[in-house]
This record gives structure tokens, C-alpha cells and sequence, in this order.
């Protein structure tokens, strides 16, 4: 991770902010010969968009991806690959207040110290419009691995808003669609419901808990002992914003256990290994175990809200600011697609790593 | 973070395997004219070296480090700085039985598979001996610190140990240099003395939970919005052996809070603004604000127990596993200091990276 | 250098091909604060157009570039900045012929060796029309050079067309831009004429030697040993479609000097040390010693020409080729903006760099 | 390359100093399972290696590499690779003179100008020493290479010294290794022994072209357009110290042809493509053709010599230098072994770079 990059070999380039004409990926890396045209991408992007029930910004913006470079005859070619997608819907006049004044919980007051300059417009570019560069270039990501690893599947879901879990017992994979929280549990979606209602209507935010599981993912994946595949999808996912906290397998309750609780005990299987529990989230020394991949993150709640906050002005006044831009009450929703999106680009990019040191082939057992 | 090393700028290649002849740090791109001596790396070697108290591994090692390249007449000369550390007590015998079977918990398994060979004496590669080389690197990245941003102050500590936490209401900066677990409360360290003999008489281990805090870092540090602070920082802990969760201020808990919770407001103080709490951990859109940074992480128990546990061996066949081997009954407790080694190394690269884009200069705020 | 990307910290995507709808290049690590408005890109994008003389390629190309992101009311942010030109003529019907035939001396049958596919039109990625994206670029840098680096000055001309050299005696800086070569002999210009028409009618074409002279460049600059002021320019000289070599002051010439000849002796001036020599083109060691930095390099004839050459088909089968598309008689010619825009970034990124780990400051000498 | 990295994949850090106690490489990325020993280093440190003949430095080093890290039971392990090369023979007191004054032709001043700190002793970090780090670790490349590419065969060889060079004609490779100049023609090995002699005993010293041919290179590797196969050579080639100048095929005389004469007519062989002639040096579009890599360079004749030259103190003095250290009177000759490593690197790093992206597959042709 770089400045605007992520990605050893299959590497992403974001650009845009928030109320430019145009924000996009720059996508370098991409094996050749993968089939991909824009739908595959829009299918991703389509999830992401605002918009789309009460409970995500009610900004419109239609979110069309548009592929400049990079593919021919609709198959990549292994030359970088620009996603570009038009900002339609700015509304700047929404947001004049906080040209003078840094909205607490936001960058703008960092963004103002380090850069001296900062594009005020919607947060410029610690916006999360920028994220909808991150799930096209995760769409690009899908298609390569959808012909590179068949059978990995790569799903995220909530399980957590506010102070409310869901009950794991309930988990139903088909759930996650059908409901406008992205929730495997059809009980905690009715009862989000209204809970979310509430805080949206008296202007209030509320965070939340993502989990990214990858399935199908090959043991072998993961360069320790810097390039470890859990400490990659770390800061992909601490880099999405409004996250304070990311969790591999047992996550923060791996403290609380004692060693002969939390080792996953070993099994042959008739495939090959098996393991009798996944405390470890799929990952050991770095490298993927062919377990399940299980990667879960914290999203604050969003910082604008419609309670007057004390905060400054550039001139070092203090004042007080309410956002009354069009946001979202619980922003961890709209995460979801975009914490996908990271983990498909990071696991991409590990599985073309793990190509090139080892070609791909695996040491015996059994 | 690239396969061995880490850094944009002050890049550290760390490499040496357990059992070898010696293990150690390359580190680029330091900059010039900074007093060097052994002596300001060893000061810190010798907080992370094994054997120091009952509770952790007994193995001896003198861990003394020499420095071979990139300093003249003590001071750095802005080319690498390669620093060596012998590994004296071997004790291969100890580690014969991990030859052939593969310890649950371990990354023996993920090696095998995706190398086709390891070296299993004493995990090799994946042993956490690997970190006195990150600690030798983070003395250098101290000691430029020191010079570069003068004030600035680091600090590990353990805040959790199992299901026993600390009492925030009794924080002693003085108190974490006094007790063997590196924690701020005297109490809990009387509390947990007893507590982790128990666990090291019955041969088990258990997690616990490492906060670092910088103080005095100023605000303008971070690259977003991939190279952020807290995603390197994230990125960084989560390399560490064994952990599994790392958090940024508020943390996991984030998602259980509402905007007006969350949200740090803005005051002007006497030298530029202030902030009237620290949700944030000191971090906004991966920048810092000059609040103090807090970063917390939680380290799994160590899989080396007394307990047998079914496994396999390289020829497929069910087996059983118990470690002899000198082993922490909380590895957490040496983590303090590997810790703050990688907290170290990233503030400095980031010192390094902001004064490339900016200068080092300030947006001005009053 | 990295497949689509130059630069360590000034970092250069470009992207696109010679007939998809646009190209481009994602410019990251840009200072913030620099006045930046398309015209300041325009008009070197102007100095590499097609169509400008009979001289160069028929192909009729605005080359408008557009700025989607990175800037705000004209000046740059330090976030990424995307420049995009969009492609009007692409004719894909001149090209037919070579979608099933490989043009020698071109980039067609190792692309499709190496992807397995190739965009054929117009040369796709391996199309002289990419440099377009390193032009705008390349505006980048010099605005930024023009605020960071006040009196710095790069200038690209032509030495050599075939075996006609200029008069070292006749150069005039100010001729330079008077002639459609770029030469800053006068006489040369002249002469040059006649024997490029001759080579244009008769559908041959010719190789050139081109030189870029940075003066006004501070020392210090250049990251040794392998990120050498030398090799990175080197290196961005040879990625210049068609060119075969690279010479840094006496370039191959150096190697029939004895020591004494070749080794620029010191004098103390006025301002500082001076040589009464340049040799060593500007660079020692890698590092920048003040004096004009002096590269220069070959660009081979044109593979497109009207005489038959022999070739095969993907089938494998002998065939001829014509190449009747519009194409330069010296492409020599319009690689000269190129190799400014390429030295500006190098030159840019390694002053980030070394402000980066010596804070700009110089040894002191007297 | 990048500070005192070079490669994509097979990344090499090397480190040390002239006058240290020790140098060697730092190798990252060595795929797994490659049979290594020592000797197998050993072997082409020794062809690198001082004092073999009255040509070459008179300075006596044994330069025995250890290998500390990254290989188990005589394999690697695809962990980092330590090689350490001790100091020996450091006489530091031949180098008293130059704490002082900077020697003309060296990187005295530009060391100084930018660290403001240099190790004077020997050259420090400048010294055609580090280069024996170079050496090491092309060493592990070859051990790779023998294993993934079979039949892949890298030489280095002079053809040309001052204005003397070789008659192609007479070329043989098995007289390369017959000479204390590395070059294939026995007739100007004869004649330079006292060319060189004369050089010698006068304190002089003279420049020289080497040239490195890779046989059995596939095709397909490179990757355009910045990672491109040449661009790479001619960044290793041009980083090696007193290097000037780097071509690669008919290089700086491609300018001399016309379109006819310089592109390679392709036939149909019985294995595949086939080119009538080689004047591309078997590079197309930055990617291998299949034929044999040509890449030549010049090498400025060393600077130390026993001519008194004019130059400056620290003081800002002016003065006077003779260099009385054990010195080359052609450094070119040790620069053979060097250039083959920093190939082999190269040639190795592109097979892993292009494996991650394609998988190794090649487009069909015939």
C-alpha cells in the first residue's frame, strides 16, 4: 500500500475526489486474456451506489463504469485497465459551510494541516466516493479470479450494528441479499429496521461491524513474513474509511483464550488436510490454510449528523457546525461491497505473488 | 509492506531463520548524521530478550547485536545499516519430534504447503525470534527520532491478559518499566503474577491484549488513502506473530457508538487546535492530528503446550503433538517491545514520506 | 520502473491505447499547492503533436488533455492527479493487414507471445502514441520543478539524423525551437531537410541521436547505488519506444579516454565548487554535482516502411508485410518532448527523495 | 531499483562498505527448493576477486561468502538469503589523504555535498567493492535460473579497450575464460597484455566496452512499458560504478540505419519464429524475442591515478591529489563478472514477474 496504490503485482491506482468531474481506478497487473466488459463491473458498483433504500445517502448518482483502456475484443490484455465513472449528481451548494469550518470526525482538518490546500467539496477525496473506484477495480479483480481459482467466493455481510449482533445461529448465506443490511440473519434485518429508522429520522449515526469470508481459497496464499496475507487484508481493510478496528478469525477474543483452546487441531481429510475448528480465520505464519478466510471490521458511525458540534474555523475561531449534507445514517452498510471488493483485489494479488515464488505448486502431504 | 520488508522510505529487510547461524535487519534509506552505537540498539534488544523473567522462554540468548554497514565515527552515513544478531543457544535436539509432524496453531503447515520445504527447527522462519531483528531496526528508527522529531515518545503496554483487563483509572506511565508485563497498573500486575505461574506450571498459555501510544507526534503524517497511518500501523502490528485484531483508537468498539458519540471535537488551544477527546486515536482519514496515536492489538496464546493435540504428519498419518520446547506461557508479554520497535519504524517512514510531498510544511490554522 | 508506473515517490501511471477511445496517466505523489491548469500541459502535449510538419506522422490528433482530478481552483492538492486525452482519428482500417501479420522490428509478435492477445490496432499499448501520456506527465513535473527547483531548465534536442551529426561549434540554444528537428544548428536544420523528403517520398525512414541537457539542477540529487540519478535516467530513456542506447556525459566515448582525460577536475568558484570540465555529464557516483546533467540517446529508424519485408503470419506461415499506415520518417523527432517530459520526472522525483531523507540540507564545503 | 535495492521480485539489498568489517546482499524473493551451497557463490566471487592477475587491484581479499539465512539442508527455503563477504585486507592508511580533498572523477564530493557525512576510506559505499555483493547474489540467480530455465547461458566479455577493439571475426567463446581480459578474440588478448602493462607502470588507466550476451532466453519476458526487459538491463548496467553508457542490439548505431536495414525480418522455424538477423539485440517493445539478449556498456577509465590532478579541500581550498591506493589501470576487466550477475538477476526477476502475470503460457503461433 502506497499513497493512492495498493498491490504488489495486481495493483490499484484511485483517483477523484468526492465533486470532481470524474473518479476512476487505474488497474496495472491484470493477467491477460480474462473475459470483462463494464456489466461484469456495474453488477459490483450497482451494490455500492447510494441511494438505494432510506437507510444509504440519498445523493443519485448512476455509477456507470466506463472501461478506457485496457481490454479488446472484451478480454483484458494485460495492459493497465482505466475504470472511469462520471460524478453527475455534485450539488455543491449542499456543502459551503464546511469550506471555513472542519467538520469533527472528519479529515478535514487534517487533510487542511498536511496539504495546506484541501478540496472542500464533500470531503474532496476522503470522500467515500472514492470507494466506488476500489469496487470497480474489485469487479476487475473478481473476473480474473472467477478463471484463476473456480469456486472462490468472496462474501460480506453485517454482523453487528450498534450494540445489536446477530444470533450465529440463524446465519443463512441467501439472507444477505435480501435485505437492505447486507445481514445473513432475516431476524436482525427486521429489528435493524426500525432501530436505523429512528436514528435517521432524529438525525443521528449509528456504526457497525463488517465480515468479509472467503471460501474456496487455496492453501498457500500469503508472503510472510511482511507481505502476510492477514497483514494485507489489515490494511485493506483499515484503509476503507470510518474504520477503527479489523479482526482476522478469533480477532480481539483470541486474548482471552488459553493455547489448547485456540489451536485449530489437524485432520486428514480425504482432500488433503482438515482442520476441527477455524480460531485461526484460514490464516497460519501469514499464509492461507484452504480454511475459510474470515476477516471482520468495525465501521464508526458517520461524523456528520444533525446535532451542532464545537469545532473551529480555518481563522482559529471557534463555532459550531452541523452537516446537513445527504448522508448516511449507518455507513458500515455501503462498507460491505467495498470490503469485498478490497479482499478479491488483495487475494488477486496474492495468488499472482504466490505464482511467481513458487509457480503455484504446492508441497505434498500424504 | 513487501514479502521481507517494510517501509516506503526507511525500509527494513529483516531475515534469519531460529536455528541459524545469525539473524538480522538490513535498513535503508535511514538519513545522514544520526549518532549511532551499538549501545542505543542494544538498550532495546535487551527489553525483548528471552529468559529475563519466569514468564518467559528460558531459552538464553545474549541477543548482542553488531552493527556492520552504514555508520562512521557513530554516526549514519545514509547508506544501509546492516545489523547482525548471532543466535548462540540453539538447542536443535529440543525440536526433533516437529521434523515430521505439524503443530496445530503453527504456520509448520503453511510452510510446508506452499514452500514444499521448511525449516522446522524452532518454527525457522515463522519462530518469533524473527522479531529481535524489527527491535534492532526500531533502535535505529529511534534513534533518528530523537534527532528529527524531538519529544517524540513511544510506548507499549499490556492493558489485557486473558479475560483480565486493567483498571484505565490506575495508568502509571512510571509503573510499566517496573513489573514483567510491561503493564501501567501496578495492581494487575500483582493480580497476574500468580495468575500466568499457574498457567506455566500446567504447561498452558494464554492471549492478551498490547497498546503502544505515541505522544508528540505532530499532525500532518500519513499518506492517504492507502499509505494512511493507521492502515501501515495496522499492517505493521498485524505482522507480528500471533495477532489477530488490531485496533485504532475507539477500536472494534466503534461500531456500538452513535455520531455524536464518536466524533472528537475541535477547540483552539494556545498552540493550534485541541481536541476534547480521543475517539480517533489520534488518526483522521490517515492522517495524524497531533493527538496522541493509540494503536492496541491482541496476541493469541502460544500453540507450544503441554496439552497433546491431534495433528498430522508430512505422510498424511493422524498423530498427536505435544511441544517441549522452551516456550512464553503469554507471548504478549514480549510482544511490548516488538511492538513499539514497528511503531517506531512506521512513524519515521511516514516523517520521511511527508517531508518528500510537503516539505514538512503546515496548513495554517489561525 | 514498475510494468505501467515510474517514479519512487513522483509516480507515473500511464495508461491507454493507440485506438481505444482514451489515454492517459494517473500522476500520484504530486506536492500540493502547485499552480496547475491544463495549458501549462497543453503546450508541451502541442510540442509532440502529430501533424505539426511534413516531418512527422499524418495523423491528425488535438492531443487535448483534460484534468479529472487532483487540482482545486487551479492548484494541486497532493492527491492524484488524472490526465486524460482522448483519441479522435484512430482510421482502424489502415491497420487491417497487421491483425494477422507481424510487423518486424515492432512490438507485434512479442506481445502476442507474451499475452496470448494483442490490440493490433494502430500498435495498441506499443504505439509511439502512449508517449503522449508521459508528455502530460511530464508538464506535471516541470510545474511543480518550476515552484521547487526556481531557474532549473531541461532542453531535448537532435545531435544525429543517420550519420549527420551537428557542429557542436553552431549551438544555439535559441534555435532549437525555430526548426521542426529540434536542433540547435542552424545549419544543420537546413541541411536536414532535403535528406529527410528524400527519405519520406521514398517511404524509408532514419535513426537519430537525441540530447537532453538539464541545467541549473542543485547536487545531491540521486539515491545510490541502484536508484543512481544515472540508471533512473537511463532507465526512462530506454523504456522510449525505439530507443537502443543511453549516454551519460561521455557515454561510450568514455571508455577510449585515459584517467586523465576523463576525470573533471575542481575549482573553489565564487558559489561554490566548479569543474573545469563535464565529462561526467553532471553526475558522480549517481549523485548530481551541480553542472549540467547531459543525457543522450539513439532512436532507431521507423520499422513502418513502404518496402516489403519478409515475415509470418500467427498461422506460421511466410508472408510479406507493407506497413501503409501514416507513420514519422524519423521518429526521432517527436521522441525529443518525450525525453524532456521523461527527465522532468526523474528529475522531480529524485529531489522528493532526497528531501525525503537529507531534508534538503548540503554538506558545506569552504 | 530503489536506494540500494534493485528487482521486482528477486530483490537484492546490498550493503557495506570498502572499509567495514563486512558486505554482502540481503536476497529476497529466491523461489523455493533450489539447490545452494556456498561454493556455488564462490565460484564467480572468485573470477570477481582482486589480485588474480598484475591487471587488476593488487588489494588482497580471499572475498569468502557465508551464507547465513535462506537455505535448509543445502536448499532454499524461499526466505531472505543472507550472503556476508568479510573484510579482510583494509590498509586504511594508503587512504589518509582523501578525508580531506575529493578526489576528481570520484564520488568524494557528491557524497559529501548530500550526506554531508562520507566514509573516505577506500570509497566507502562508492567503492567498486559493493559490486562483489552484486556478484554474490547473481550467484543465487544462476543456481534459480539452472533450475527454471535450462539451457539459459549468460557471458560477459570485453570488446574493447581505449581505442583497441575486438574483431568479431575471431570471436570464440571458449577463449573467454583463457584471458585475463575476458575477451573472445586471442588475438587482441595479445595485444593488450602490453598495452595495458604500459598504462600500469605509468600510473594511467584507461577505459573499456563490455558486452553481455544471455542465450536461451524464452521468449515473452519483460513487461511494458517501464518494466521493460531493456529498460531494466540498462538501469543494472548503468548503476554499476564508472559505468557511462549502455546499448542494447546495435545501440547507438541504430541511429545510423535506415528502416530496412535496422528491423529483423521473422521466419518460420521448426521450434517457431525465427529472425533473419539480430540487430534488435533480441528486445522487441521491451520484451525477449527468443534470440539472443545483447547488452553492451561502457566503463570510463578508473579516475585514480598517479597524475596529480587539481581539486579542492573540505575547507573550500584549492589543492592538489595524487591517488596512491591499489588501483585497476582498466577497471572494465572486473566489471565482466558483475555484469553477468546484475543479468542474471534481471533475466531471473523477469521469468518470476512474467510467471505471476501470465502464468508462463505463450500465444500460439503456427
Amino acid at each position: 500500500m502506497s499513497v493512492n496504490t495498493y498491490g504488489h503485482l495486481f495493483r490499484v491506482t484511485t483517483w477523484g475526489e468526492s465533486h470532481g468531474p470524474a473518479l476512476g481506478a487505474t488497474v496495472d497487473g491484470c493477467p491477460p486474456g480474462i473475459p470483462l466488459e463494464p456489466a461484469q463491473i456495474q453488477v459490483w458498483l450497482d451494490r455500492r451506489r447510494p441511494g438505494q433504500s432510506r437507510y444509504t445517502s440519498q445523493r443519485r448518482e448512476a455509477d456507470e463504469v466506463e472501461i478506457l483502456s485496457g481490454t479488446f475484443e472484451s478480454k483484458t490484455t494485460g495492459t493497465p485497465i482505466l475504470l472511469m465513472i462520471r460524478n453527475a449528481d455534485q450539488r455543491s451548494k449542499d456543502y459551503g459551510d464546511i469550506a471555513e469550518k472542519f467538520r469533527p470526525g472528519h479529515a478535514d482538518i487534517t487533510y487542511w494541516q498536511k496539504y495546506g490546500i484541501r478540496d472542500h467539496r464533500g470531503g474532496g477525496r476522503s470522500s467515500a466516493r472514492e470507494t466506488a473506484a476500489r469496487v470497480a477495480a474489485g469487479g476487475v479483480a473478481r473476473a480474473a479470479l472467477e478463471q484463476l481459482v473456480p469456486g472462490l467466493r468472496i462474501n460480506g455481510y453485517m454482523v453487528a450494528m450498534g450494540d445489536r449482533e446477530i444470533d450465529r445461529g440463524r446465519f443463512d448465506w441467501a439472507e444477505i441479499d435480501r435485505n437492505p443490511f447486507w445481514t445473513p440473519d432475516a431476524k436482525s434485518a427486521e429489528d435493524w429496521a426500525p432501530y436505523l429508522d429512528g436514528l435517521r429520522k432524529s438525525g443521528s449515526s449509528i456504526g457497525a461491524i463488517i465480515e468479509v469470508t472467503v471460501r474456496g481459497c487455496p492453501p498457500g496464499l500469503g508472503a510472510p513474513v511482511y507481505g502476510k496475507l492477514d497483514a494485507d487484508l489489515a490494511a485493506a481493510m483499515m484503509s476503507i474509511n470510518a474504520v477503527k478496528g479489523v479482526e482476522i478469525g478469533e480477532g480481539m477474543a483470541a486474548a482471552r483464550l488459553a493455547g489448547a483452546e485456540n489451536a485449530d487441531e489437524i485432520l486428514m481429510g480425504t482432500d488433503g488436510p482438515e482442520f476441527d475448528s477455524n480460531h485461526a480465520g484460514g490464516i497460519l505464519g501469514g499464509i492461507s490454510t484452504g480454511q475459510d478466510i474470515v476477516v471482520r471490521f468495525a465501521v464508526k458511525p458517520t461524523s456528520s449528523i444533525l446535532t451542532p458540534r464545537k469545532t473551529i474555523t480555518k481563522a482559529g475561531d471557534a463555532t459550531e457546525i452541523v452537516t446537513k449534507g445527504r448522508h448516511d445514517p449507518c455507513v458500515g452498510i455501503r462498507a460491505v461491497p467495498v470490503a469485498e471488493a478490497m479482499a478479491a483485489s488483495v487475494i488477486l494479488d496474492h495468488f499472482l505473488l504466490d505464482r511467481a515464488q513458487t509457480g503455484g505448486v504446492r508441497g505434498r502431504i500424504g
